[in-house]
């Protein structure tokens, strides 16, 4: 019996509640200051939340590894990160709004230049000059116009920024068991679409034909003469968190992907008027007696330690510390608060450090330790642990969870 | 898809240098005055160290385990040590400096003492009165001289301490599948050597022949009149760190076990003029430009915990203290300082417990804990792992891994 039956055979329904909030790439490192963003942010308010729960830090995977969105949720959500592994094509749509079925093939598109030489197409620019996002959207229009279908296939093209765009394929008899066409050198050809495995065999005739009638839509084109296919995936095989926890669950996100990837494990997308935490926060307050568990997603501390704007990620958690009392109104059953990996405005990206890990329960051993932040954490009384088991813990301090073995 | 796997697709090489010192044996535990080797030694500048960087506890495999040098430094280079295991002769071979190519067939020898009862071989004592070393290196060349050759096999002959050789086989179609000799207690024959599968069957006969040539050679010693052979091995087969990491390698050791078990991971060697801690760093010198991972053996504060010597150990750590800002001079993007594993004097020999690590890196958030110690590191913000991890850790903060998933 692995972790993930076990957790299954043990997990009950009951009326208790659970808030999982996640401040996107929370954790950070040190500036100059020689504090993190975290730590240079006051919080009154986590920080004496913080000395009556359990605190700690979580790997996101394990130690030293650096996760993208797609499994560091997966993870918090329960799941192991290795074992369900979601396709760049699927968070790419997903990531862009599209809605995806079971059966659908999702692929990460990229706008690229190539010269005709000797009858061979050559590509001189995998990313056709990082064309503006606004020339994405009209070669997106024009391909959804001339190539909506190819047989009994539909197409949906969506675009992203500067080069990049989302494919959707529908249709009977699709797996995705096809490579790359990025040669991911410039001065070579496109990579033929090739199947894989023999359930492949239509999906690469359908590429075929697709990439085939591209080239005649963007023939003209001066940059973005072509187009590169990667990432061909389809939707994981994800048991549901209500299959798996016997959970009601519900997401409040404001961003395409992690709607996208809360659905992925069956949680309901809550519609939130607005952007800000507030307008969040109040969703979570007029949806709160219909599901018993509740993701709200805090996107914006992931996007300023991207731009490398550490200001602006310790304002952002300031503001989430204001607004903190509003959540423990609801007085929830269990609350958690951390995030899903760290991004260091130090690095502008995300990396491998733990994150802080805050577990308010009636259950929770105190911590003692007045202060939310990567130091007071590594002070905490839960120590270190893997995010996988973060659900786990909220689970079992919500009573979800029976005895096991006798 | 495992952890090693993983670690492979996201290694990417860059200019960052990775430099790893372990001191051997370093973790303790406490004598009569309460504290350990570490607690013991005045160690100023690791301990400005540990509070700038990260530092916990690394169990070398997992709770409880006390390691040999094989399994315990393999860990340490990121290979999972239950998976990849190296014979007894194995190691026996390359502690004593013998180059072992793939192919060759590596055994542990002990001399030992047989009478001849009703035309049988009986053991009365597996260890020929542990003969002095000097007795051991007049036998081994006396079996060089007159065992050079079984058939086209040339077999090397080399002595180690008291009772132990190693003995090398070299030649076409042999296998190390062939039970040991020793038959583990006195009053008893020696076993046969039989192939314990078909491809043994070669080297099985081949070391019959070698036995009965080396019973002639010894038939008429007093003490050491006969072998036994165990550990029948071959170098196993294990990715480089260059293939598995993207790194390009560099050992810095003084004792031939080191070294060997440096080349079995694909490490350069590099040659140390004189054997002091600062012939090694050194070396580290001079050699900094050539290469991205460089890992600096000390070996005796293990040697001295083996002897039971808690003075020599803590005045051995003192010294490895002063000459760390050598080191540091060289400012390494990332440096770690550990054990492979403990050595406490008070049980003179390996041990179970954890041993403390420091990571030192530009992204390192800092411990606050200026204490490099088996009680420091208790506290510090790295908590407590396993060895095999720490490779990652390194390789994280060079920057030295791409990010998992989208």
């Amino acid at each position: 019996m692995d972790r993930e039956e076990l957790i299954k055979e043990l997990a009950q329904k009951n009326e208790r509640k659970i808030v999982l909030v996640v401040l996107d790439g929370l954790g950070g490192a040190p500036n100059e200051t020689g504090k993190t963003e975290l730590e240079s942010a006051k919080t009154p308010n986590l920080d004496r939340l913080a000395r009556i729960s359990e605190i700690g830090l979580v790997h996101p995977i394990s130690p030293g590894i650096t996760p993208g969105s797609g499994p560091s949720h997966l993870a918090l959500f329960g799941y192991e990160p290795l074992k369900y592994q979601i396709g760049r094509g699927v968070l790419e749509n997903l990531g862009l709004g599209v809605e995806l079925k079971r059966g659908d093939i999702a692929i990460r598109g990229n706008f690229c230049t190539v010269k005709e030489e000797n009858g061979k197409l050559v590509v001189i620019d995998r990313r056709a000059g990082r064309i503006p996002t606004e020339e994405n959207r009209r070669l997106c229009r024009l391909l959804q116009e001339k190539v909506a279908k190819i047989e009994d296939v539909e197409a949906t093209f969506t675009p992203g920024m500067e080069h990049r765009f989302a494919i959707r394929l529908r249709g009977e008899g699709l797996f995705p068991f096809v490579n790359d066409t990025d040669p991911q050198k410039e001065g070579k050809e496109p990579i033929k679409p090739k199947a894989t495995d023999p359930r492949g065999e239509k999906l690469a005739k359908i590429l075929e034909l697709l990439l085939n009638r591209a080239r005649e839509v963007l023939r003209e084109e001066k940059k973005a003469n072509y187009i590169l296919l990667r990432g061909i995936s389809a939707l994981p095989h994800i048991p549901s968190m209500s299959e798996l926890f016997k959970l009601n669950p519900a997401a409040i996100a404001t961003y395409p992907m992690y709607k996208g990837l809360a659905k992925l494990v069956g949680m309901e997308t809550l519609k939130v008027e607005g952007n800000g935490i507030e307008d969040e926060i109040e969703t979570l307050k007029k949806h709160y007696q219909q599901f018993d568990f509740f993701y709200l997603h805090i996107k914006k501390t992931d996007s300023y330690g991207e731009d490398g704007n550490f200001e602006a990620k310790v304002r952002l958690i300031e503001e989430f510390d204001e607004k903190l009392p509003l959540i423990l109104e609801l007085k929830p059953d269990v609350l958690a608060v951390t995030g899903d990996h760290s991004t260091p405005a130090v690095l502008k990206g995300h990396s491998w450090h733990p994150n802080p890990f805050l577990l308010h329960s009636p259950f929770a051993r105190p911590s003692g330790v007045e202060d939310f932040s990567e130091r007071g954490c590594a002070r905490g009384n839960l120590h270190i642990y893997e995010a996988v088991d973060a659900m786990v813990l909220m689970l079992a301090n919500a009573l979800k969870l029976k005895k096991f073995g006798a």
